[in-house]
């Protein structure tokens, strides 16, 4: 990701630049819903580095898993073009977290989409929530922001 | 779809049968995020083509576009297993309509994941809303459903 | 799958019937090169499963990988749709076997795509090549077919 | 793309920087094999705008259609890493030409796969094969190297 940081991401601390594809775009001619959900993990998953949870993830079997998230789609998005995909902590709890998602379209400079994805801890060999884990908690704190109004 | 209603479909009048891929599953061996709000589209546009939004899309350009959906996620998916995909309308406006998603598991025989997507009319050509064409109001009408508790 | 063989795919003795979905279709209209392999995909881990090879895969490690894959597109595919995938061992060696595809459109009753895929044993903690287990290989040779001419 | 080229990129004109993502790769924890055709095509797609195809698909409805992909993969690609892709035109005929694909994975210093993909050049609104475009053409030899060994 380039330095210079696009101020539409300013208030999200992980922040990632990802191409469009020809090929994420549907027969509508515009890319597909699902892909944004796409975007939103790839940016998701960069934070779970950056707080330690694939690390803790390889080593104990305890990671995160998806309980819900949403979009709001605001501008149509189509290739060519690169997305800035940007996300912070918006609320930790006891075993689960929030996060908040942008979608940043370089061509029209606008944010093309909103979201939110609620995260639960988890023992993937039992299925049981479990709590977050403590180095990560802290690290999780590091990447929090006050929520959009 | 096979005639036989599985219970959990009930209240659902649209309804599709997907079977699951080796490749809809990701590294850690669950059917990834993305892959059911592709199942929420399937069915959507099952919808669509029963409320007579896809011929007016082609006859007219006036046709859906996603404004905003989400997925709580309940039970894991794995392959090999088989998705009953259902959708309700719960909330016709002006221009405007609310749908909800069920996708039911055949092999855990439960509700894999609920959702709602929130569709606005426009018109492809300008970008701009329009009202919902009438004879698509009253299709609409007949896919209305009172919305889960 | 239905029970009724389409003539296309006499020859095939693993078969798949797919639903097209509308998100498959890129912004040309027709389906995405990309999943005609996913569609090969699919009826190959049909075939793996009736081979026993998910089975060996579950228990010993060893299992099959994709070594080369080539796809001849005949027809284009358009939503809605139903495809019929087809596949057939075509050549069996010490640590490796050929595979066959076909994909059938059924709206348009003709072969929308030919295919070949060349399948490597290995040992997944390695990284190497193994022979083809025995009853593993028995059950290919089953599902062996002489080649499309 | 970075302008230091990767010396396994020579001879390859058109480059494109794509990072994996976390859900390219299946349950076997490698990026699935319909990934590599996802990228061949993102690459193809930027060849065609430098040799202006997808100028004259806008204005005419003459534009290019896949006829015959292939992939052989050589090393398994997985997450996180980068792909620096590479295309070149390798055959040039009346209405149809060929190129070769190549994807370098960053982390492995190394070929994950190479490719071939022949395009057609037709008419989309008849579906009949037309001669390519003359500005086309001389951009496309352009874009030609001799073939890999």
């Amino acid at each position: 990701m380039s330095d210079r940081l696009h101020p539409l991401l300013a208030g999200f601390p992980v922040r990632l630049e990802i191409p469009v594809a020809f090929g994420d775009m549907d027969a509508l001619g515009h890319v597909n819903n699902t892909r944004f959900f796409r975007w939103f993990e790839d940016v998701r998953f960069a934070a779970f580095i950056r707080a330690g949870l694939e690390e803790v993830r390889g080593r104990t079997g305890i990671g995160p898993i998806l309980a819900h998230t949403r979009c709001a789609f605001r501008v149509p998005v189509t290739w060519p073009d690169t997305i800035l995909a940007g996300v912070r902590v918006t609320a930790i709890d006891e075993d689960r977290f929030t996060m908040e998602h942008t979608l940043v379209s370089r061509e029209k400079d606008a944010v093309a989409a909103l979201g939110e994805a609620r995260i639960v801890i988890v023992d993937y060999g039992s299925g049981r929530k479990v709590p977050i884990p403590p180095g990560v908690r802290e690290a999780l704190e590091e990447l929090r922001e006050p929520p959009l109004a």
